[in-house]
Order: C-alpha cells, then structure tokens, then sequence
C-alpha cells in the first residue's frame, strides 16, 4: 500500500536504536511531508557527523580530531583515568561533573562466549598509557553484571603496580530512589558498599 | 564536550516527531559509529523519499505516481469515499482491511482559531470528484473532538444532495478494552452509539 520508497525508509529508520517499526513509520511519513531544505539538512548533518567522527587514538572516545579535547585539555588531572567500557558512556560521567580526570575506553568487556577475549579490548593501550603518562590511579567505570564484574576483576589483577591506585565506582542505591523501587541486587550492593558516618 | 558535528545532527533528529532530546542523542552517537555504507543508505533513503513521493491529485494521497493506487485500483467500489483529515490516515483505514472504497484527503479540519478556514481544505476538490465520479457515499473518518465534529457537520451539510448518503463511523469502546479504562466521553460515545441486537 505505502510507495516503496517510504518503505524502504521506514526500513531505514526501523535499523536505529529504540525506534521500532511504528515510531520509523511516524517518522518516514513526517519526512516526506516535510521541506525539502530541511530534509537535506537532515541527510547532510548524517552525513557529515559520520564523516567527521574518529576515535580519539589516545582514550578511544568520539572526536573531530585526534588526540581528543579532554586527552588535550592540560588542566584535567592526568593522573587519574576513567576505564569505560564503551566511548558513550564518557558523556554520562562527564555529565555528572564529577570526574575530572582522563578517560580510557575499553571497547567492550571480557566474554568468552560472545568470542570477547581480553586482547580483543583496548588494555594494551591502556597498559602502554600507563608507561607514558604520570597516572597514578585508575577508577574502573564498568557496570555491575557478570561481565562487567569479572572485566573489573581481571584489569585490577593485570594491571596491578605498588605505585597504582585501582578502584572501581560505587554501587547501591539510586538518587532519589526509595528502596521500596530497588531489586534485591541493588539492594545487596548498597549494603555491602555501605560506609561509616562518624 | 560533544563534536560539532554530533551536536548538530542530535539537534536535526530531535525535530522528528516523537524523539526527544535523549532518543536523538542515542540515534546520532550509534550512527556515527556505524558502517559508513550503512549510514549512507539511510541518508539516500530519507533524499529519495522525499523526493519521489508527492500528493495524488485526486485523493490528495502520498504517492509516488499520480494518480495513486487506489485511485487507479478499478477493483475498489468507486461510489464509496472515505474523507479523512491527513493522508496518513488512510494508512490506518488501510491496515483494518475493512474498507474496500476510494479515499480523500481534507488536509486539515475548520479551525478559525488557528486560521484554517474551509476554503482552505480540500472540499472544492471533493465537490468536483462528486460531479465526475460515481460517488453514492461518503463517510467521514475524522476525529471525534471539537474541530472534527464541527468539520464533520459542515461537510455533511455542504455536500447534502438528495441521492448522496453522508455517514460518519462510529465511536465507542476501543477493541479489546475495559470499561474501567474508557474516559467519559468514549463511554458517553459508546452509550449514545449503541445498537439494537435483536
């Protein structure tokens, strides 16, 4: 019934991450309906965003140039890395305004059954970084599953120096979260991850 | 912190309908990290629909060809038109299966608040369809709500020929659903709209 242009659209659009067959329909629909300049604004700016973004060759995050502004920028402490798992995941911490320091990106985690193996992850640039660079504390930022537990667990081990500093992010409790909303999982790792007060 | 580049295609996304920041920036960040030919696909497939579909110019259908398919179906019962407000929504009529006549896009419903006068939908196309064509029914699919009730019955009363019949379809309970989830006003539509059983 649709033109087999829109359908090849919708098809398109339905390859994107979160949009399913109706929000790809809704979409190929308003486009062909919309201007046409901005249409083209839309194909360029895909375009170009492909064409422009590399990985930084330093951290692995997405940059226009290569090393990346953060590996560039003299006044973050470079002597504490961020280890995330994937180069995305540097906008959340960095949109927590938390960390301050630099980051590095794994590129996965360990995973035997997937065929992930550790050298298949960035950890020999991370290892050569570390005869570089002054770092003297690295905070692993990998989530709380069985692979991120046991990536977690083989980085601390493999990168183990006396003047190195490894940590790994806490878990527990959401921000303004009542435990009555939090898994038994969550739960487990707040109590386990509790601290002293006084 | 984010590229340029990446920035400016989140802001091209989040002017799609139904994406929001958050779904735009997920969007752009996996397609600057797809295969380059798969990202061209898509930007072709956005250009190429736009480019190849247009308006029918008797239904006022998004087609590739004039007239459209239905228009040109000679299997679909010509004296049966269904007026709709938008041409996707002849997609939706489409997909119940359950109407086997010809379309017509109003483009619009009568809204002086919003300037949208009824010179300025498509009704002098309809009335001419109805000196040309075999038309003995119209129904009126639009939406129950202020507007669509108030086009409905302006259409109804312009059209109004003695050997036309004007119908609008029914409105009530949705399939599948429980009262405890109808609002008042589909129960008042399902009260008023009731039907003899024997």
């Amino acid at each position: 019934m649709l033109p087999d242009s829109i359908i090849a659209l919708i098809a398109a659009l339905n390859k994107l991450p979160g949009i399913g067959p109706r929000s790809a329909e809704r979409m190929a629909l308003h486009l062909v309906q919309s201007d046409s300049a901005a249409v083209r604004q839309l194909a360029d700016a895909i375009l170009l965003a492909r064409e422009k973004i590399q990985f930084c060759t330093t951290c692995g995050a997405l940059t226009e140039k290569s090393p990346c502004a953060i590996c560039d920028d003299s006044r973050r402490d470079a002597s504490l890395v961020c280890v995330v798992e994937r180069a995305v995941d540097i906008l959340s911490i960095e949109k927590s305004n938390a960390f301050r320091g630099k980051f590095h990106v794994l590129g996965g985690r360990i995973s035997p059954l997937d065929g992930v193996e550790p050298e298949d992850l960035r950890i020999a640039a991370l290892e050569k970084r570390l005869t570089q660079e002054p770092i003297r504390e690295i905070v692993i930022a990998l989530a709380t599953d069985v692979e991120g537990d046991a990536t977690s667990a083989y980085l601390a081990k493999r990168l183990a120096r006396r003047d190195l500093k490894i940590s790994r992010i806490g878990f527990g409790l959401p921000a303004g979260s009542g435990l009555e909303f939090a898994d038994e999982l969550t739960l487990s790792h707040a109590l386990e991850g509790r601290r002293e007060m006084l």
